[in-house]
C-alpha cells in the first residue's frame, strides 16, 4: 500500500477523513505512524497528497488533509485479456491497474474454462477491491474501466470496433513473427490469450478485425508477465 | 508446461526418456496425450524438439525423442533482486527465467527483513524447481545462474564489478526522473530494491559502483511487474 486510499463516505469533512478496519490495521501495524506524521494518500476518483495523522487509536485514525496533487495519467490503452483461471485473475487485475491500463476487458474464448465464468473472484465486489488494491500500489486514484465479455463475437462486432477507431490494435500472438510498429497511434488495444492461447479461427477474427499480430519472441510468458513485458516495451 | 523438460536421469537410450510423477500427470491430465502423439520436450541444458509418445499407462510415460532445436537464447541480463517477501519469492524465480535473465541475484538490503533468509523457499531443491518452472513456461532448457547475495557490502565490492564490466548497470529508482538509455552495452545489470525502496545510502553506493538510475514513471509496481515492464522495455 503505497497510497491510503480514500472513499467519499470516509471524509468527515472536505479536508478530513476518519479510517477504520484494514486501511487503520495498516497503517498501525506496517507504517506504525504516529499523530503528527504524513501519510501518502489519494481520494478514490481525485486528487492526492498528504494525510497528517490527527488522531490514532485501537479503532479509528483521523487525518487531515492536504489534496493538491494530480494522479499520474493513464496509459492510452485497453488490454483485452482471455479470462484467466481465478487463481491467476487477481494477480492481473493488480498488474493491469498498477501499470496505468485506462481500460481492461476480461474475454471469453475458445480455451477458456466455462467454469472460470462462475468464480466468486468476478463478483463486482472481489473485482472492485482488486482494482483498488492496484490503485494503492501504483499510487493512483482513478479505477481503471472494466467490461466483463461473456461473449467472443459479440465482443469482437459490437465493442472492439469503436475502440479500435483512431488507434492502434494488437494481438499479442507467438509465432507470428511481427515486431513492435515503429509508431504506435494511440489509443491502443492489445489482446492477450489465455493459457493454451487463442485458437485458429480466433485469431482470424481478431486479425480481420484490425488487429496486428504482435510476437514476444520464442518465449511463452505467464499472462501478467506477458502483459508488463508489452506494457513495457510499447510505452 | 509448454515444454516438458526432461533431466539427463530420465534418458533410458539417448532417444528415449521414461517419465512418471509429475510430468506423467500432466501429459495425462492436462495434455490428455495418447500413444503416438508429438509432445514438445527439452533435455536439461540441452537441446529441444519433440517427444512422440510411445508406451503409456498409469504408472510410466515413454518418449521417442527427436531433439533437433536450439533452445532460445538468453537475454544478457543479470537481474540483481533485492530478496523478496517468501510468497513473492517463487513468483519473481519463475518471470526472471521465463523472460530470459541469463543470471539472478537475490541480495540483502535494508529492507530486507531478515527472517525471509530463513525461508524453506530459500532451499536449494525449492528454488531448483521454480526454475524448472520457468523455463517449462518459457520453452528453454538453461537453467539461470543463481546467486544468493547475503551481505550488500561484500557484493557490492566482490562481485558486482565483473558482472558491470564492459557493460550496463542500472538501478531501478522511482523518483529519480531517468529515463533508459538509448544505448544499452550489453551485459545489462538491472537492480531492483525490496519493497519500500533501497535507502538512501545503498542508493549512493550502487550509483557510486556505476549504476544508472533509472525511472519507470510515477507509478510504484510490484517487483515482478516491474521486472517484466523493464526487461520488455529494455530489450
Amino acid at each position: 500500500m503505497n497510497l491510503i486510499l480514500l472513499l467519499p463516505e470516509d471524509l468527515v469533512a472536505p479536508d478530513r477523513a476518519r479510517l477504520t478496519g484494514r486501511r487503520l490495521a495498516h497503517v498501525r501495524e506496517v507504517q506504525r505512524a504516529v499523530v503528527g506524521k504524513d501519510l501518502v494518500v489519494g481520494l478514490l476518483g481525485g486528487a492526492m497528497g498528504r494525510g497528517r495523522v490527527v488522531h490514532l487509536d485501537d479503532a479509528v485514525l483521523e487525518l487531515e488533509l492536504t489534496l493538491d496533487q494530480a494522479p499520474p495519467p493513464k496509459l492510452p490503452l485497453t488490454l483485452v485479456v482471455a479470462l484467466p483461471r481465478p487463481t491467476v485473475l487477481n494477480r492481473i487485475l493488480v498488474a493491469a491497474t498498477s501499470l496505468g491500463a485506462a481500460r481492461l476487458v476480461l474475454l471469453n474464448a475458445w480455451k477458456v474454462e466455462k467454469s472460470y465464468w462462475g468464480s466468486p473472484r468476478l463478483g463486482p465486489e472481489s473485482l472492485r477491491e482488486q482494482l483498488l488494491l492496484g490503485l494503492e500500489q501504483a499510487k493512483d486514484t482513478v479505477l481503471p474501466e472494466l467490461r466483463l465479455a461473456r461473449l467472443f463475437r459479440p465482443f469482437l462486432e459490437d465493442d472492439l470496433p469503436s475502440l479500435l477507431e483512431g488507434g492502434t490494435g494488437l494481438l499479442a500472438h507467438p509465432g507470428s513473427g511481427e515486431g513492435a510498429p515503429a509508431v504506435l497511434a494511440a489509443p491502443v488495444t492489445l489482446a492477450i490469450g489465455p493459457e493454451g492461447g487463442w485458437v485458429d479461427a480466433e485469431v482470424e477474427s481478431l486479425l480481420r478485425a484490425g488487429l496486428k499480430p504482435l510476437d514476444l519472441g520464442p518465449r511463452i510468458l505467464r499472462t501478467e508477465t506477458a502483459l508488463a513485458a508489452l506494457v513495457g516495451r510499447l510505452f
